[in-house]
């Protein structure tokens, strides 16, 4: 894992070098959305669009868990290690964030 | 709010008096999924990412929580009113869409 | 499983026939709180301490929908079978318990 | 905010400068614990259990997110300024606690 060599400091932000990866997941996830919506269209029954509610949340939820380890190991990281100007800023976001995903 | 009446066995399901809001909002979350893959190929920052996802995740809470309602005043209260055989299978059922819901 | 019989309606609430396994399990949550408490006097590593926590929420977390599978199966469905005025109350009251967990 | 400082690295975690304060919200948490037990106890209605269940898991999560804002920000922050070989370690740590306590 790469994480605090001169290219982190060119990698903008973490995500880059597994864009494609969470590109594709997320096309996955406009797909289960349109999914639910279909469902409701249909007159699915509840319990079956709350199942698929919770798959979705799920998946979104992981996608947030890597954005977030991506974003610790290079933008946290590469600002500790390269910019001391930048980190209080960059550790308070990251905080935030985590605090905004455990309470949502 | 009808929670016991004969409509309610008529009405397959309770989301089904919603259904038109439950679809604007499924709509406007399908819009947030497809923002959030547009974010993320236009390089976008990680946090700004992260901040659209815990939106669209509390949509979708939103939305899971409102289906539940309408399960709970339609479906379960329909069934134990109405057809006692089905209660058990339907209070399970809520009870296990909850479930899935906190812990997901 | 006794639901909808008379008993119900004396049970006053759902979980007293479960009572003794209730507060076992919350005895034993009590005790993870002051193990907690006892780490952090002790300076021990913040990672061992968040896992911990971990543990303690999801532990209550089980015994919240323990309660509210009880809740549903007995205050709800039998405020729906014997006393129809109540219904609406404790429709709300659930699902807005619901929410509550959900969104902790 | 003493973030990067020689004491960081003497500091042995980031919670050790509020240790007190932790101390007292984990006491206050007991107590809590021990308050649903005694509702329990004493036939509490299950809706007011279940709504000191949420504030008690609410506590928790504040003191976990307290505990990994003083994590991130001493001793993720300080391997990565002073000694370079735990930086995976400790973001692999980091990046598992918010996963557990996300998914909790």
């Amino acid at each position: 894992m790469d994480t605090l060599t001169d290219t982190a400091a060119q990698v903008a932000h973490g995500y880059i070098t597994e864009k494609d990866r969470y590109l594709a997941r997320l096309k996955r996830i406009e797909g289960q959305a349109r999914g639910i919506h279909r469902m409701v269209s249909e007159d699915a029954y509840c319990i079956d669009i709350l199942t698929q509610i919770s798959a979705i949340t799920s998946a979104l939820e992981n996608v947030a868990l890597g954005l977030l380890d991506d974003h610790l190991k290079h933008c946290v990281a590469g600002a500790i290690q390269h910019d001391g100007a930048e980190v209080e800023v960059k550790l308070k976001e990251a905080s935030d964030a985590i605090a905004r995903l455990v309470k949502s």
